[in-house]
């Protein structure tokens, strides 16, 4: 144990530094490292964590030195303040809070105004000429002190703390009804009868020594390391018992001592937009909770602020100390390097800084400041890209509500639930209960919310029609969620408190009722439904990007976000591919940088117009001739698909999947719909009922799909062969270049495997043959069993690439199906089973594990395998960490998921490959 | 390449041996092998496989000194038989036939009667004194020389054969119906037209000379090693290309040359019975295929086996060759000690033995051999176990049809269907479609079969009641398989010929029609369904340890069972124990030799009685008081379950699985049956409908099931422990040791089990506590998901236990759910992706590479840890050798597959632990 245990801080000197969290403690050393840069922090000093562990081993002992130490430390924060720690002339009070080298917010004990007793209490009264002021310090300390150090705060939480109860029947004695209500009588009663309740509860007596209140006070910090709150926090957060708190000891400093006293909350930089000027609010004669309390109107830092408002600030107020704040508004952001969020106080003239930290901002704020930081050579590219939250890119792409009408909507009682805010944005428009009406309004031009108790393959046209989606069940992984996040969609979904009845056509929720084609708004970043409209706009990205609406350089929030991603990009080392399954969707994967398609689900064209017919033709074909007759009606329109997508992607590489769901999916399950196409094909609908039921399977997502379909029906995969190298031959006899990547789905065997390379190759061959075209083309798989990874080496030995299908992988790998999660997910994540969905986050322990044994065996059989991620995991950022770390080529996501996983990408690169592998 | 490439055998000499298998094929090495041992082979010599690489290697050129090699060994084969190939006054005839290190049945080509022409026919004619017999010979030989040696033999199986089409165009010009009934100027004109027919088909001409002859043949047989049905065939069974064949070029002989000639087939001991005397059947003046024609009646080798029948017998005919015979049978026995099947022909009162292998046995068979063997000193008890295929054991324990019954009942065109041999056995009784039928009838005292498109868990208790179980749907693995294995029931699973109308209580098939109550027979070891009754009996071995109606020393069979099971019992290192859900399940389980109980579903138990009544109030209840009301009355019926089970183990271990299935499985879907519950509840039935509705789940299997029940409601796992330990402590308390060891289902990572293991030892300790007692118990998991096994070195840091539970695993390893696999089962096993359903016997490269992660992980964690199975593989011969390999301490299957998992622990013991670990 190092001998030195106390470290002063203040009037510019200090023996600490922001280096030393580890034995100062995060707030310790944040307090040396501003005493360093000389910001003006009320003096104080910090007894170390070794303290505090010190203190554990030897049974609530301190080193010998420490009392002296503590001594001298005093006596140098009292030369600095120019007032004594008990003098009752002038005296010093102090506050004792914890701090440990993590954050551990309200876990450990906190006592403020310490050094009061019935002298210098009188002291503080004409020191500050407010005895009122001074009485209800003491009171306020003595409640502290009686909670914290003398453990009468009780455990239980319905239980009262009795110096709320004394304080409540004092109020009601006098008839008061705020604290402020009391006057100084009152509150030297409520001393008295404090003193007397202390020494009843705890059967001590309130120590008037200040020397005593203090290291009583240093000693219930350290006994609070090991409260239950504390343990339990730690456990929780994966925090080592043996760290243990620091104790900082700091000169109180109050606002609120008369009109030249006055305390605030500013910003380096404005927090909602980024722009780089002084942003904040302040009142005079206040303490820092009166800024936050609302009941007076805070004022704004400076002139810029205020505007045209007819309201003082501080900059004309006090224009010495706004200048004093600004200069060391500078000297923090060069300090710290970022935006920060600083408390100050001024007391008699005198400004203090009490905290600084880096400032919460709006995603837009987040990239403003990183790249202006860059532009002004505050920190490097790098940097900005380490520091940025990949999500917060999302609201560059989002359409948001007015926020005005959307908090009065909310003040008028309109908000009907909160679900799950699975597709950020908002949206707003009228309630539909199904595709068909979502697509016939939206035709009509009417914007529509589509409202489902959960949806379907059948509902995704409807999806694509509606301006938003709100499910009342299903998780943040659910079929809406999935589809919604593709679409770029507005999506709240597992909204639990609406009730939806299909049949009256109504929901009901927060006692209010709407019917279908009345309006409602939901608000997919935060997962709120509101009842009757909000009006929305595109982001101006959209408009630049998708909707061309806007000219680049008519706005320089798309600016912002182009030079972001171009120095990501320049960072990024994985390919970053978009999941595309049409051309819109391609063309906006490319206009947001994708590099190629990672995953083309053949299937989800199956749905347009009407090649659904025809999908359940092949699919209840009772012989292969049917099939095949069904087949090559589907055969143009597959081209024709495969022809624009391949269009949209220029010479970029676009993986195509044969087909994988279960075709049950694509029947028609309603009698009525099953008595239509009866009579389009011609059969008994009786037949057709039962063959509907016979390919029931009691778990489809282990069932026939994948290429157990085309191992048992080949032709399929024939056709959609066929009309890949139809179209590829087409474009490239027109002098196009294409780069077609056939995948194979659910495979669990080499055998598999190959049986359908066989397929995928002799009718690749015979249409190029055919047409005297020559097209490079890869054929791969999905990893995405178990038993795919298990004999990774086997499959790599034909298969030219593997993309890991972390969705199935994921539910397999747990044997979870992520459609029944939802039974269990909510006590899982509050038992700790899992920390996060893994169906969000992938699950790097398990499946992790698996995806790694497969990387391994795959490049082991072939050296430079290609690999990449098209599960929902790929554009999640720390999934794309582990694909960084595990050696993948690319990922691959929803195209309005590729600005984050770009981000996320150029982060994981510079996090290196170092510790995964 | 070896100096020497022709090995003569005969006249007791031979220059090879039974160990060069490599170099001469099997066949040859035989005949080398019988040669040695004195046996009277033909004379004749293999040209061996090196010869074959060669000529391929070469181009179709043979080594130098082949054709002198060849010529020297015509002659010595011309001195041991005594005539001259070629020689038209005596003429030698050989056979040339193709003979690979393995054997690869009817895929390369024979040549008969090499050496025949216009002279040497003559020849034969006077020899034999049969013109006819001759003329026919040669024939015979030019169609084979035609389709083998000038490849005239279409390949297009509908082509026919232009040999044959001459022979019938003959028939139908003299009307003759048989080819017997052609007559020697008929057979000359053949000879003829068969030689104009090659001249105009292959553009050579027919040699006469033999020598040119044989040379042709020799080079056909190696050409044959690489036609295409060889080596799809070798391809198919993983043989390489590069071993070659050998030929054989054997003298020919004949038992059809008069009446002291004849031809048999023998066994050295009762290839049905196993007892240990001469068994066969010959025909004097006979080919070997007159034997197996059926055209006439074989006759009984000796005066055992004729009994009291009115026949002639080899031993009386001739009783010096049947002497010789008889000497030889001792002397092959001795040689191959093992039971032969041997092929003889008598020539002129002279014995020449054409082939001898291990003859096919029945199960009992089988068993006695092998013991008896033991006892004569032939073989030791390793080599008696080691020789047996577990399987066989089977049919000691099910009860079987009368042979002569069936039989007729076939013949009379009763066979209704064929469908997958699920649970080995014979069946018969009157046809019920439901479980409350099945009780019914069976309350009655009348033998029913449940006829079920499948079975579910309400099926249980009439699949219990039922003689035996048959089911249109499933596969060898479905539920109705599963559980009549377990119950040792007879059971048809998969018959697809069979239509059930539930409505109509009907089934049809194979133009048969019966109603319920009619009676139906089914076979269990081979399939058939038959209509009508066939009677049936308990085999002994059930007789004496489950029915205790026959004594063991009254049982020749028993005793033989017995003793053998002794032997593997001394042999094995694997613990053997029983997947067991009631007391008598357990007790059978003790009579079989289990060492405990590996799985005890207490699921099973809750169909019994008024339970089910108590669970569905579990299931359904609102709030967890609803719960645990419901749960108290379930735990002193269990608690009773649980005190039989342990009271039925004794001292041995038994584990027991808290609840498994998802809940949906015991609840009632029927309409009327809702109805009736919500009725007993004082429920809504349209509440309670919804209810039911939702708790369907997309995929039960990776839903709401295992250990995520238990975490969700620990009051289940709490019920259930103090259920066990109640019934634990009472028998503890009344001087009885129990062993209890509860298992964890479905857990999936660490902190999982520890939740639900903190729950078990907290309601064990208050148990133990209450009553005073003190109970050595375990707490261990299934490992049964693949993020079990990829990170059981955390689990196993709480765990004492593993059980891998491979049925699940190998669900979520594979992707495939076992209920809908029957979808495309068949494709796959056709196509090769399997090569055997990986739910009957355990995937060892993919399940296997993770079960062995999981045991390296877990003992890595926990030295010693115990490892067990208890999926259906655990009483899987072939998965038990993998058990063994990898370490396990014990296997866990049926009670009524205990003695087969014995026999293969025994098995895999002797094969050692080295190669898989």
């Amino acid at each position: 144990m190092p001998d030195k245990h106390v470290f002063f801080f203040g009037g510019g000197e200090t023996n600490g530094n922001a280096g030393m969290r580890d034995l100062l403690g995060g707030k310790g050393a944040n307090l040396a490292e501003m005493a360093n840069s000389g910001i003006p922090v009320p003096a104080g000093f910090t007894i170390s964590t070794d303290v505090c562990v010190d203190f554990y081993k030897n049974g609530g002992r301190y080193p010998d030195h420490l009392k002296a130490d503590v001594v001298s430390a005093i006596e140098k924060v009292e030369k600095t303040m120019g007032a004594k720690f008990g003098d009752p002339a002038d005296p010093l009070l102090l506050s004792v809070r914890s701090g440990a080298r993590v954050s551990m917010p309200g876990m450990m004990d906190t006592v403020l105004n310490l050094g009061l007793n019935l002298k210098t209490v009188e002291g503080l009264a004409r020191k500050t000429g407010d005895e009122r002021f001074a009485w209800d310090c003491f009171r306020r300390f003595m409640q502290m002190y009686g909670d914290v150090v003398l453990d009468m705060k009780p455990t239980d939480k319905d239980a009262r703390d009795p110096f709320e109860e004394i304080l409540n029947a004092k109020k009601e004695e006098v008839g008061a009804e705020q604290d402020m209500d009391l006057g100084v009588d009152d509150l030297k009663e409520l001393v008295e009868r404090y003193r007397a309740i202390i020494v009843e509860k705890s059967g001590v007596e309130f120590p008037e020594d200040p020397i005593e209140q203090l290291w009583n006070a240093i000693g219930a910090v350290f006994n609070s390391w090991n409260n239950d709150r504390a343990n339990t926090y730690r456990r929780l957060n994966g925090i080592p018992d043996d760290w243990g708190t620091a104790v900082n000891v700091q000169s109180m400093v109050y606002g609120n001592l008369g009109d030249d006293s006055g305390t605030g909350v500013a910003f380096t930089r404005n927090p909602a937009t980024g722009e780089n000027h002084f942003y904040g609010e302040y009142l005079m004669k206040a303490q820092g909770e009166d800024v936050v309390a609302g009941i007076r109107t805070p004022r704004p830092m400076n002139r810029l602020q205020k505007g045209d408002a007819d309201v003082p600030c501080l900059e004309d107020e006090m224009p010495e100390i706004y200048g004093e704040l600004d200069t060391i508004r500078l000297s923090l952001e060069e300090h710290y390097r970022d935006m920060q969020d600083l408390e100050f106080t001024i007391q008699n003239r005198k400004l203090w800084i009490l905290q600084t930290r880096a400032g919460k901002r709006t995603g837009f704020a987040a990239i403003k400041i990183a790249i202006d930081m860059v532009r002004e050579g505050l920190i490097t590219k790098d940097e900005a890209i380490r520091r940025l939250d990949p999500e917060q890119l999302n609201q560059f792409l989002r359409p948001v509500f007015d926020p005005g009408q959307k908090h009065r909507a909310i003040d008028e009682g309109r908000l009907m639930a909160r679900g799950i805010n699975a597709g950020p944005g908002a949206a707003t428009g009228r309630i539909v209960f199904n595709a068909e009406d979502a697509e016939k309004r939206a035709v009509e031009g009417e914007g529509v919310i589509l409202v489902r108790i959960e949806t379907s393959p059948e509902d995704i046209r409807g999806m694509y029609a509606a301006s938003g989606i709100l499910t009342s069940a299903g998780g943040a992984t659910s079929h809406a969620a999935l589809v919604a996040r593709q679409m770029g969609k507005v999506c709240v979904v597992g909204a639990k408190e609406i009730s939806i009845d299909y049949r009256q056509r109504t929901i009901v929720s927060g006692g209010i009722t709407l019917a279908e084609g009345d309006h409602i708004s939901i608000d997919g970043t935060t997962g709120e439904v509101i009842s009757g409209m909000i009006e929305t706009k595109p982001s101006e990205v959209i408009q630049v990007l998708i909707d061309g609406t806007l000219d680049s350089k008519d706005s320089v929030i798309f600016r912002d976000y182009e030079e972001l991603i171009g120095w990501a990009n320049g960072i990024r080392t994985m390919n970053v591919r978009a999941n595309a399954d049409r051309p819109d969707q391609a063309s906006a994967a490319v206009a947001f940088g994708a590099e190629g398609i990672g995953l083309c689900r053949t299937e989800h064209m199956f749905f347009e117009g009407e090649r659904i017919d025809w999908v359940r033709r092949m699919i209840l074909a009772v012989d292969e001739l049917g099939r095949k007759e069904a087949l090559s009606k589907l055969l143009p329109m597959q081209r024709e698909d495969f022809h624009a997508i391949f269009e949209a992607m220029g010479e970029r590489p676009v993986t195509i999947r044969t087909l994988d769901p279960p075709l049950h999916e694509f029947l028609p399950h309603k009698e009525e719909e099953i008595a239509e196409l009866a009579g389009k094909m011609g059969v008994d609908a009786g037949w057709l009922a039962d063959k509907v039921t016979s390919l029931k399977e009691a778990n489809p997502m282990l069932g026939h799909r994948g290429c157990r379909l085309g191992i048992v029906y080949p032709e399929i995969t024939e056709m959609q062969t066929r009309a890949i190298f139809e179209a590829a031959c087409d474009l490239t006899a027109g002098g196009k270049k294409v780069r077609p990547e056939i995948m194979i789905p659910l495979v669990g065997s080499a055998k598999e495997y190959q049986l359908q390379e066989e397929v995928v190759r002799r009718v690749a061959s015979e249409v190029m043959e055919d047409r005297g075209v020559d097209i490079e083309y890869l054929v791969g798989t999905m990893i995405e069993i178990p038993r795919a990874a298990l004999t990774a080496d086997a499959i790599a030995e034909r298969a030219e690439f593997f993309s890991f299908g972390t969705n199935d992988l994921t539910q397999t790998t747990l044997g979870i199906s992520r459609d029944d999660a939802g039974k269990f997910m909510d006590d899982y994540i509050e038992k700790g089973v899992w920390s996060v969905d893994p169906f969000q986050k992938l699950d790097q322990d398990g499946v992790g594990t698996l995806i790694k044994i497969g990387v391994e065996k795959g490049r082991g059989a072939r050296e430079g395998l290609k690999i990449g991620i098209c599960g929902e995991h790929g554009g999640e950022p720390s999934s794309i960490g582990f694909c960084q770390r595990t050696g993948f080529d690319y990922v691959s996501c929803s195209p309005f998921r590729i600005p984050v996983a770009i981000l996320a990408a150029a982060q994981a690169a510079l996090e290196g490959d170092g510790e995964g592998s």
